[in-house]
């Protein structure tokens, strides 16, 4: 498949605006080739009407066939092979270890939810048999099931070019649910995401599925993504980004003539509380194993670890001295796009400039886009003044906050705003003493982890990648998942419906064999 | 139990603000005795505190327990006899066997919810064990289930002062979830709300409840209400009532700083499609069921048949005429108040003003808040150019809406808004000749009726009482039935979490011995 930066709206390819760009290489600094054209409200209108005319159709297909369909679209990604890989690393310097690794992940991503819809008890069907005999009013017959909401507006991510983006974890929970999907292109990798959106164009085409299941609309001015945020037929929105960007989609999709849901997963500074066992038994994995998880990806991940707690202790001390001489050590890494650097530079300056905040690495040499991980230092007070302290910097950035006791730890766990993940590094004993700490930072994320790194999002059915705001817009809600695919569906039931007009998914004989509940027992 | 007028803060009586209110006697226009004072914001934030403090005991009670306490409130509800009845009456002008009836429904409605949590499945518990030797990283064991939200508002709904309101769907669902409660007391029946908020206090004691769990504040401005969706340590809120009323709310908790999930049902016109088939076959007993339907509780229901659609023929008009002559015939009610009453005049003059539209019905002489049922009818162009007539007028009024032809019939179902129900009169063959209503309904509505009536809605365990955008400010939950605990909690995953601290619905034992996904698999 070759690129040729147009917009993709359905099967029609599309580029009447008069706004172009062309990707940079964030490594090089360089304009990459073909040029991409921004795609106007009109084009954006298109596809979403197509997606809303494919919507009566595409959901009421087999399960067998959709699910044939999201395999398809894993087996064309397989089959762009080196070309994608090299697009991407060139659209975004991530190593193509990497990239490989992100593919295979989308892949298997991709043939889960097929499995899930293959298999179709993820509707979670309900029946109540109808009781005509009792008094003093009969008892109707309900039958209750997940259905889809409609066309799905998509926002690709910068940080993840495949596992998020156009075929990532929103678009294969929405299809999987029944919903057509619009996409729009993240900026910085706008030729990663037409290939990608060419194979799930290809898939659909070769598994019989509607027009309009599918578009792909690039652009770098918000007004692309307000145009499908505020267009009437579209029905709920994901988005993978930054607070600002995700805040201002869920205040326009709020402030609609009929709001919308907007699942926007706007990242966090995922706590690790290190207590006091942990730390003698093992600091030093604790303080390698942090900077690992610091520098994945140049910290470019949601759930990175940018602010560590520990009580003051000599050993404690030690383990922040470790993790700061192995940050200092370990050769830096090229950022995603010049704005993401020059945001991650500033906010560096900021925590340094903070009254009380010690910086423990080096300022290093950098070139181009290359940044290195970075470690600060500070006690209670100043990060309980300073709330500023606890917000992400996107990049390799991480804030130790020292305790002087057991109380001035829960306390800075109860200050805390909503994150994707909260991580305690303890041993049994440790957890026994702080039992409370689990309390509390239960109500603050939505992943908690033990003696492991919030880096490393497993894709499986007991995720939640997700959190309370400011991490997320929707905290009852993963991004990442088969519980996913209940962002997009909403439950309808049937009051007495003859069996030919029922969903087969309702049936009395159950001709999906799916899991179903009836009078109130699963069976 | 008798009543002092105050606000219940937990176990503290207080009645420490200016502003007094008495309730009124619908039917005679007269003051009733007891003087209520509206709560200040200070009572309002102890009642909030009280709610945040007993929120991290309250949900980590056995189930058992907390069972037993929605039983109790149960039983509580009965032992308040005759009492809270004839109080009830003398607030709301509801005739007595009405208000027994929804008192049982309310006290079925609990034990459901009691019967619910005693068998713990509903958190949805769902396990990935490890694998440790999977590369190229291993598998960790990841565990999740849904936990309570926090402390919850809710607004007391003047319609169903038992079902609703102090102890009904939106409290029981809550309080099941593990969720405190803090109940704004609707003011068209404060007596009625503080004898049953008594009656959840002494069952809250008589089982062992932290204080918190309930509070209950008075008061006849929106100020009140807002101060509990403003509170920071509010996490959720439950509403049924007006349009205005609940965007209100929606758009209060979206601007707050940290937005919070709003559970409004904001009611519906229920539009009732009568096919040809089924006119033919009994468009007598139609015109019958839908005239009960329609005066159903002086027609105020939230799922009262507001628009009914049918192709114009001989016998279409006769059933509308037929409706037209029935409703004449019955006698009227006294409405929940004048101000309700009011506003039913003037959305009955708005509609009688409207060009093209006739009234089927006399218009009779009413004596205080008494108001009989009362028809209108008109064609398609009138009603597509005149969105108002699909809005709902609370209270026993309906448009009928006659269809030159199928392909108008459908015209009109697309133009539908969110309701909570749509209904289908039809026969089998009809259902076939129909089958995209059904395809365009199920869009419009949270639940879909054949051959009955809207009104009456069953509590169980299929039930969606909701809908799209205005029916609910959040189609993707119910808030009647058993799913309706589900709007209070949100999914939270535990990663390599040691068994000693993970809770007991996700051991590997399962001592709960409740239904989980294991693996993918549902054990």
């Amino acid at each position: 498949m070759s690129i040729n930066g147009k917009n993709l709206l359905g099967n029609e390819e599309s580029s009447t605006g008069e706004h172009h760009f062309n990707a940079v290489d964030p490594a090089s600094g360089e304009q990459l080739d073909i040029t991409f054209t921004e795609a106007t409200e009109e084009e954006v209108d298109l596809a979403v009407q197509k997606a809303e005319q494919a919507f009566p159709v595409y959901p009421k297909l087999p399960n067998k066939q959709r699910a044939d369909f999201l395999e398809a679209i894993a087996f064309e990604l397989l089959e762009s092979g080196d070309e994608l890989i090299k697009r991407c690393m060139s659209e975004t310097a991530l190593p193509q270890a990497r990239l490989n690794g992100e593919r295979i992940r989308t892949v298997n991503q991709l043939k889960l939810f097929a499995s899930v819809i293959r298999e179709g008890s993820w509707v979670n069907a309900r029946i109540d048999t109808a009781q005509p005999d009792r008094t003093p009013v009969p008892k109707p017959d309900i039958r209750q099931m997940q259905q889809p909401l409609g066309a799905v507006g998509i926002f690709g991510a910068s940080n993840f070019p495949l596992a998020f983006s156009v075929a990532g974890g929103d678009t294969a929970s929405a299809l999987a649910a029944g919903c057509p999907v619009v996409v729009k292109a993240h900026p910085l990798h706008p030729g990663t995401s037409e290939l990608v959106g060419r194979a799930i164009l290809k898939a659909a085409n070769d598994t019989g599925m509607p027009e309009g299941v599918f578009s792909l609309v690039q652009g770098t001015s918000v007004d692309v993504g307000m145009a499908i945020v505020t267009h009437p037929l579209i029905t709920a929105i994901g988005f993978t980004g930054s607070f600002k960007g995700g805040k201002a989609i869920f205040d326009a999709a709020n402030q609609r003539k009929v709001p919308i849901p907007v699942f926007a997963e706007m990242g966090s500074t995922n706590p690790v509380f290190i207590l006091p066992g942990a730390i003698s038994e093992r600091g030093d994995s604790i303080a390698s194993g942090l900077a690992n998880s610091v520098n994945l990806g140049v910290g470019q991940f949601c759930t990175n670890p940018g602010l560590l707690i520990s009580q003051h202790s000599e050993s404690s001390e030690k383990l922040v001295a470790d993790l700061a001489a192995t940050l200092s050590e370990q050769s830096g890494g090229t950022m995603l796009s010049s704005g993401i650097k020059n945001s991650f530079d500033s906010g560096i300056a900021e925590i340094s400039e903070t009254f009380g905040v010690a910086k423990l690495t080096p300022g290093r040499e950098s070139s181009g886009n290359t940044v290195s991980g970075t470690l600060f230092s500070t006690d209670e007070e100043t990060f309980l003044s300073n709330p500023s302290l606890a917000e992400e910097v996107f990049g390799p950035s991480s804030v130790h906050v020292s305790a002087s006791s057991k109380v001035k730890l829960l306390e800075i766990a109860r200050s805390l705003e909503g994150h994707l993940t909260a991580t305690i590094h303890g041993t049994e004993a440790d957890l026994e003493e702080y039992a409370e700490l689990v309390v509390i930072l239960e109500r603050k994320a939505g992943r908690l982890i033990f003696n492991g790194y919030p880096t490393g999002v497993e894709v499986c059915h007991s995720m939640v990648h997700g959190g309370p705001f400011p991490a997320t817009t929707a905290p009852q809600s993963t991004s990442v998942g088969t519980l996913a695919i209940h962002r997009f569906t909403r439950p309808v039931c049937y009051q007495d419906f003859p069996h030919s007009s029922l969903p087969d998914e309702l049936k009395d004989e159950n001709p999906l064999g799916i899991h179903r509940m009836v009078d109130g027992d699963w069976e």
